[in-house]
């Protein structure tokens, strides 16, 4: 296989399309048709229908992981077919972002750099009678296969200036506590919240490296943060830095979500010893 | 990567198997060992278990955004085991089609024109041993994986002079209605009717052009017909050409099935101004 | 394409990871950077969470239609954090197998032939900083991905001696019964068992070749052996010999599993004719 194939850019989806229907089918079929030599790669199509900031942070969490010139095409769009500005955008770090402009793409771009961004306005690098209601297949799409075959982002539209800003919720410090909350639960019930590795070591530092505790919602038992879920025995609570260095709160081997009743909101505390 | 290699055609798969079990795993596994170098993308294998007529509409609302030499393989088969012929057909418009012969290929292919059909019977083109109940497996990825690495499709067996069709439900039309239904619901609780642009266009001349409103089951309120879900507020009802052509009903950010209580066979009618 | 690249052996993954997350999505990230040009397919990642037992049939009754030098990632992995040890394993059938030593990988890789099984020890070989909660992306798929791009076995750490196994549910014998268990419900309902065909063919021979009869549970109905769900009508229930060799019962275009109550664990008996 030549250098050219082996430096082929891979092009990675998240919709929130889900596994039932064939929108995502669709979208392949066009990218295929433009750019058939394209590893493409499906990241998840399950993000809850019309969730941005879910989007937004599988997005963050994820591109880091892929070879440095990825295109990622996003699509969660609930405003398709209003005044939203279907885009792309070029990073420092490599990577490529396709997709509305509805803050979706805003965490990771920004961790990876803008360089550019350009409004897609040009009609040769669409389908041609685009729907206004499927932006994915006849907007996105050719977009991101265009880009992934070579062609240069300026040719995709103008240029913009800025894009939609979604912010994480702030978690807020206190001398006494630590108060974020969930952002997200995955398929195995756990609630990863919006606190990281980073503002924990800084809170501890208060309290000389003793141990912290953690509750999720009020009047909940404390759980403690250990390093791994095998620490705790199965059917325990605790409390760990998951796989994208943010405090989760688990269950060993059962359902958090379902234990607390909690979900995305709930809020979690940390404190330290009495 | 040479010319040869640039112009291998995809092969796309849609079943009836889900996400749960291996079905699809064990197939891509026959097709990596016959044509490895093919790509295979997933269209999808969420159509509702053995509904046929589910998967020959998704076939034809995918097809025509593949590229134009793409074999699709189709295993939604309920009658595995029965005499239903396995079958594979050419096209004028190049694409390919295997599965069953029961009707699920019939609305792609007779729109991309028959050219040729052929019963899969040749034993060198279908695992040894092929079993009753997973003709998947057996018989219809082994035989689109050769078709993808060059098998002329007249070594897969012999010609047949037809297949099994399958019909749309007929939209009747009377002086002051269109009478259709519901086809099929996605994913987002959208309500995909059988009523295409065209013929809402030609209904309309009787009414110069007046607009129309649609009723999803007798005695629920008139719905508007729009072009994008934004046109009307959050929660609202509309009535939109979605991304197939076909007239569908949807709620803003909302699900239309729950809501109306509606799905396939729901009556679905158009009418013009009183 | 040069013959180097037609003879790349595939990289195919299991997980119980489900389709919501974006945890497979990091996986291939990981893999796209280390082994680009590596085709990546999915067999499912919709095994049960955190069930070893389902994940080993799965990865045994799938390994084999796949090509001689397939690399076989599969995670299922409660232990995560725990000392069971991350594994790669090469066999004499060209199979080779990544994955955690909690029995996950025996029944397929014994089926195989074990030839030589490491440890994952080698830093250079994982992700730098590897989670305590997600070996998947951190040790797993590098490993994987690595295998596939050409580093042998032997530099992904120390040579171990035995893994850890898991059985199969044993089926027990009389002059009168086998009695087995279903072991596997599949997404129509199926009802999957541990009693194969030889182990029919030989109990058989006792009755001189008289018909057997099947019950799923005490106390039910009598259910005939058949070759094809079509030998019975539609709703009746049928016993036969699945795509995998193994007795399954089913009810002809319905689920066996609600019929019946069954599942997981749920008796199945073989009797002869009185």
């Amino acid at each position: 296989m030549s250098p050219l194939a082996r430096s082929r850019s891979p092009l990675a989806i998240i919709t929130d399309f889900g596994y039932r229907d064939h929108y995502v089918g669709a979208m392949k079929g066009v990218i295929a048709s433009i750019a058939p030599d394209t590893p493409v790669i499906d990241i998840t199509h399950g993000i809850p229908p019309q969730a941005i900031i879910a989007g937004a942070i599988v997005l963050r969490e994820t591109w880091r992981y892929f070879p440095p010139r990825t295109i990622f095409l996003t699509v969660i769009d609930p405003g398709v077919g209003t005044a939203r500005a279907p885009i792309a955008i070029e990073t420092r770090a490599g990577a490529r972002f396709v997709g509305p402009d509805n803050g979706v793409l805003w965490l990771a771009a920004s961790e990876a750099g803008i360089k550019r961004i350009v409004k897609l306005t040009s009609t040769r690098h669409r389908l041609s009678n685009a729907s206004a209601t499927f932006h994915g297949r006849d907007i996105f799409a050719p977009a991101a296969a265009h880009l992934a075959r070579g062609t240069p982002l300026s040719s995709l539209g103008p240029a913009l200036r800025s894009i939609v800003h979604v912010e994480m919720p702030h978690v807020v410090q206190s001398s006494r506590e630590l108060r974020g909350e969930v952002i997200y639960v995955d398929a195995f019930g756990n609630l990863i919240t919006n606190i990281d590795r980073d503002r924990i070591v800084q809170f501890n530092a208060c309290f000389r490296d003793k141990s912290l505790s953690v509750r999720i919602k009020p009047g909940t038992p404390a759980i403690r943060i250990v390093n791994t879920y095998a620490a705790v025995p199965k059917g325990a609570p605790l409390a760990t830095f998951g796989s994208f260095g943010l405090l989760e709160v688990a269950i060993r081997d059962a359902n958090a979500a379902t234990h607390f009743g909690a979900g995305p909101g709930s809020s979690v505390s940390v404190v330290g010893p009495k």
